[in-house]
């Protein structure tokens, strides 16, 4: 069998996706020359565009439109890719992170101002494309959605330095954080185009069980240096007291010594020299990073059992695909 | 004649406000304690709910109910008080605030973070009480007017520092961070309950003439260390290099020696002990203040000469009161 590849459903949605980018590109501008200076410095330098594509999945799913999807699809594409770029742009500063996925940040070049503001401006603007396609309900998901986002980085924020946390706090907080906009951006896609309930709920299962298998890998990647993760530094999670998965299960699994290690580390922050191989030691010992993945594994084939709503049979294939591709980043 | 009051407006809605009140602390709540916590710090510390005031007037204005408006308008009221808290989450942290209205703000006291997410929660939340009034068309003049508040705060942080900017950039930048989000506020109360699109855009005018008349009164007051300005210090505008109606006077009117002495303090932030007072001295020999005021005044006037389109006698003289308590602020 093939390498599992996001390719299947980048080819499947390509021609759409490109006229995304062109609502993208058109609705970041402003006459304050800054705002799509600062936007686009993010935007246009990509990232897979995971949520636009799912809103286009979820509307041709509803269709089966080949490519060219209505209007109302594309400005929604283009809403879920503002709301989740206004995010990064506010994680960025929060986390007084200098790179994401290679480049300098925002803040990084522009300051912590203009990288809040500049935020607010896409959340703002996206909520003006909702409008647009005149579908209060989307509308009502997004919003909802939105919401969830900003109390899943909260809790997370409080959850920071306590590895005693339990496992349910981390799953809350992923779901708000990154689950909840996939599903919304999926089913919102099938929703704006008329498709049955059924399709709806069915999408936003998919979508929600595949932002948890994406995040969950993420946050194990974190503590495998020999992987590049999206440009992510192994270890940064360690060095910011970041609360994830194989941590809470070292925790739960480790003896007195073990935890004393975590209090001091991710606890306290007192982190020294080779204390990031002693918790990638520690994370071996438990399989915490394998047994991280498995869950995800289990998330990802959730996912998978929720597409038997999508007609179309090429399209259930390639998001099935992007499922599997979402935890094959690990082998 | 009496001084004139907002206190006309408060007591004719006050019945109103209580009920939006009850609104806006129920629709703080959230799962992650947090949130409430820090919102509440904020919200339930006062202002005096002058944009919601207006919504319900708005409202008011529509239906002619004397008091217990539709629960849709409450709901319109609560968002766009959630909207303004939400910039001045962010405002704060933007410009590195530890008081606002006598007291520490929720950056100095929970910290940047949480400050910039219970902000974005509270947009988010915004949303969602706008989408359970069911009417779009007031989603979008609260999106468009979001927008609008980020360009004017963008274009106000661009501006910082330039002394010899166009006054026309200032009214721009006050239109977008203050007075369009007066002009929303009106205009959506009576078009959530049915108001006449000639009812709708002249409460659109007054509002928006309102937010210029409050605004330019609010910088003024900022050179005036004679008058408590709303928690403000005197003088925190120039310390920012902050670029207001008074000083692009002072600069356009200025002689060679004055514009040198606004370059290196506003324009290079080299500020010494002194010349607060100087600046003052300067403000003083053009008139600038009295200048602004006046500028002020005029725009309270246009503001109410648009409320013809107000029906009930009692509502548009309140609204006239408050119109002239903002300009009288300085008296």
């Amino acid at each position: 069998m093939a390498q599992p590849s996001i390719a299947t459903l980048t080819s499947l949605l390509a021609d759409d996706v490109t006229l995304v980018n062109e609502v993208i590109m058109a609705r970041m501008a402003s006459d304050v020359p800054m705002i799509p200076e600062l936007a686009s410095h993010l935007i246009a330098a990509g990232g897979k565009r995971m949520r636009p594509m799912l809103t286009l999945a979820g509307a041709r799913a509803a269709t089966g439109h080949i490519a060219a999807a209505d209007s109302r699809a594309l400005l929604l594409a283009a809403a879920v890719e503002f709301i989740h770029n206004a995010t990064l742009l506010h994680d960025d500063v929060i986390d007084e992170s200098d790179k994401r996925r290679g480049r300098d940040t925002a803040n990084a070049l522009w300051g912590n101002e203009a990288s809040v503001l500049v935020g607010d401006f896409l959340f703002a603007r996206s909520f003006e494309l909702m409008v647009e396609t005149d579908d209060i309900a989307v509308l009502g998901m997004l919003s909802s959605a939105s919401a969830r986002i900003t109390e899943g980085e909260v809790k997370q924020m409080t959850m920071a330095g306590r590895p005693d946390s339990p496992m349910q706090d981390y799953l809350d907080v992923i779901t708000g954080k990154t689950a909840i906009l996939f599903a919304a951006a999926a089913a919102s896609g099938a929703k704006v185009m008329g498709g049955s309930e059924a399709l709806i709920q069915g999408l936003h299962r998919y979508g929600l069980s595949l932002g948890m298998a994406f995040q969950i890998v993420d946050d194990a990647l974190d503590y495998r240096s020999d992987l590049a993760s999206m440009g992510k530094n192994a270890g940064d999670d360690f060095n910011d007291g970041k609360i994830t998965m194989p941590v809470i299960l070292a925790w739960q699994d480790g003896d007195e010594a073990e935890r004393a290690f975590w209090q001091r580390t991710i606890g306290m922050g007192a982190i020294q020299e080779g204390d990031f191989e002693e918790a990638v030691d520690y994370l071996t010992k438990h399989q915490a990073i394998d047994r991280a993945l498995d869950e995800a594994k289990s998330y990802a084939e959730q996912a998978i059992a929720a597409l038997d709503v999508v007609p179309e049979e090429a399209l259930r294939e390639a998001l099935a695909d992007a499922a599997l591709y979402t935890v094959a980043r690990t082998l």
